[in-house]
């Protein structure tokens, strides 16, 4: 916001979100009286829609038909139905992601397979600040596998690409800062070292845009219950590019196989991505994720990701304004392009802070040790919401630096 | 049945329901008219509360609370909450059981936790003829880790224990036949030989009594969607028995770290079961099994027991004298001490009249090449259901034998 723009105030966001194309969404959605949600990047909200489906699948498909439903009512195809439309929220090829188990276990077979496709390499790369869980899987995977996880700094990533990393997993988008990596450049450096590239997508689908197959990404994995509003602990998905359809996966259950439903005795993985599947569809989550990624779908990308930005500069700029000298400091890169869709701040009683913004309704996140989170949906909040956040952050932060 | 019996018609099948002390819980569940189900065991049915519990879930803990159920709802602890529920029912001992990914999944962390358990040990002994991803996985597990696995006829399985032998997995109620393993004693010529044993209760789990903590079991695995009643695709569940609590899990997500939340940068496992858990709960459907779970341990397990032992008895008579000559043969065992709670029937045509015995509302399941496969599921089958479903067998089987 330069110095000659008009000031930020109400009126202001209100003819921001007169002119707001995403408008309408936030009525597919059932939001809580009182509440500002900057949290949707934890837990997505309920779509209005989510209740009669799984109304359905449970009284009709799973009461009226019961076994006949894997058939009948395509449950069988739930993964890869589901899967598939996540798929062109990423920018994936076609027939090359399927939903199914959670974000961890997804990593945890997209490394070792990458490491089965690099057998004289046995280290993976990822950066310390990745999300915990996918730092663990890689640590535990290289436990199992006789492998080493190498952790650099940010900004040391490609300088610890070399002859012996068989995988670079990254997060796209850090889920403390909010900084968003250059995908088609790492990607690019990882494949120079002759590594693969195994992106977490978790605060990216239905966020960003996204072209994986355009920026040759080797796997994928991401979360269903954050920006995709699948529920919680939804499924999440694992992209798989087509050149590595015929990777061993390490997990090799029944619905990974050939033909499930021929009981043969020995394991025949199933061509294309399919063999990644492992147990039984999760028939009940996989309804509730397909209707949050329905919605996903029917907005367009560019749109999101631009009300997205113009979010994000408006509520750094109402934070600075308004709570200048609170001790309040941007956490989160200033530069658009090297940031995902949330806000973050840093505060040194940022854990208090957020106690009690949630007792006055405004939802965000804390990050421990100083970190105060707030996500930006475009589909569900409003610009008048962080008008609103802003005005009670500045009390509390006020109130608890007096 | 003795030939001095008096002859079982419908009036004796009346009067036997009549004095079913677990009639009433029919009532429990949400049944298609017309349709005799005796699919329980692939898919249990719909109990009626789940709808009203996943109403409360969606709606209120999910639409209104949002982000703050994963406390105030009790959403975090739901895998230990419905996993010790789950361990009453199959006598584990106190937080050793947890509801969490899939069976598949969940015998891939056992089988290799087994092998870490047992460093200079390389073979996993299981049964030709065990469910066939209980196979698979354990193929995958052996080919990741640099072991092998050694299938075993029924009657050979003790004699293929030796001292190479890390881990003996078996179903106990095979999912073909419904023969039942005597739990105590593999489970004694396991330990005998120096490895440890992994069941698979998928056809067990609130079917059979079970007594893992009293047979010393070390690991065990089980189906939420079968005799748990607990929706299609629900989560599996994971027993480990409290002297493995400190094994070594192969998959090492966020959920199993001593302190999840405080997003160290290495792994630090939790103490006990928990540190087999991986992803973010599957809250939608851990609380549709929640309440399966509830009604399965409502019921009194020695009279399910006795009930599915009549029923397999009676209804083994009932085909033995109305489709005597039509080509059927029991392929379950006749000892009910070696008998899940199925019954199954061997035909060449066993397809085709599975198909038939469908459109007819009578709901079996056919297994390839030859089996009709009838589940018994005391909690909702009727006495003269068995009667209906005689009747139209010998119909179908007279039709296709003509």
């Amino acid at each position: 916001v330069s110095d000659n723009a008009p000031p930020i105030d109400k009126a202001c966001l209100a003819a921001l979100d007169e002119a707001d194309p995403l408008a309408s969404f936030r009525a597919l959605f059932d939001l809580p009286e009182g509440v500002v949600y900057l949290d949707g990047n934890s837990l997505g909200p309920l779509p209005k829609a989510t209740r009669a489906r799984l109304d359905e699948v449970i009284g009709r498909e799973w009461g009226r038909d019961l076994i006949r439903s894997w058939e009948a009512n395509g449950w069988m195809d739930l993964p890869q139905r589901v899967g598939g439309k996540i798929g062109r929220l990423i920018g994936a090829e076609p027939d090359s992601t399927i939903a199914c188990d959670s974000t961890s276990v997804n990593l945890f077979k997209a490394l070792a397979a990458a490491l089965g496709l690099r057998p004289g390499r046995r280290v993976i790369v990822s950066e310390r600040g990745n999300f915990p869980t996918d730092l663990y899987v890689a640590e535990g995977v290289a436990a199992l596998l006789g492998a080493e996880l190498r952790q650099a700094e940010p900004d040391a990533i490609e300088a610890a690409l070399d002859g012996s990393v068989a995988a670079l997993t990254l997060s796209h988008v850090n889920y403390r800062s909010g900084r968003m990596h250059d995908m088609a450049r790492l990607t690019r450096a990882a494949h120079a070292a002759g590594a693969l590239m195994v992106w977490d997508l978790a605060h990216s689908a239905g966020a960003v845009p996204l072209d994986l197959a355009g920026c040759a990404v080797d796997f994928a994995v991401g979360c269903g219950y954050k920006f995709l509003n699948g529920g919680p602990g939804a499924p999440g998905f694992l992209y798989v590019a087509p050149r590595h359809h015929g990777a061993a996966m390490p997990l090799t259950g029944w619905m990974g196989h050939a033909e499930p439903f021929a009981f043969a005795p020995a394991y025949r993985p199933a061509e294309g991505v399919a063999r990644a599947l492992v147990g039984t569809p999760q028939v009940l989550s996989l309804a509730a994720l397909e209707v949050g990624v329905d919605i996903a779908l029917s907005a367009e990308m560019d749109a999101v990701r631009a009300k997205s930005v113009r979010m994000a500069e408006l509520f750094a700029a109402l934070v600075e304004r308004d709570c200048a000298g609170l001790g309040l400091a941007l956490a989160s890169p200033r530069d658009a392009s090297a940031r995902g869709s949330q806000v973050c701040l840093r505060h040194k009683r940022a854990g208090a802070i957020m106690r009690a913004l949630i007792e006055r309704g405004v939802i965000g996140d804390f990050r421990p040790p100083d970190i105060l989170r707030f996500g930006l949906t475009p589909l569900t909040l409003r610009y008048a919401d962080l008008g609103a956040a802003t005005a009670a952050l500045a009390e509390v932060a006020r109130a608890l630096s007096g």
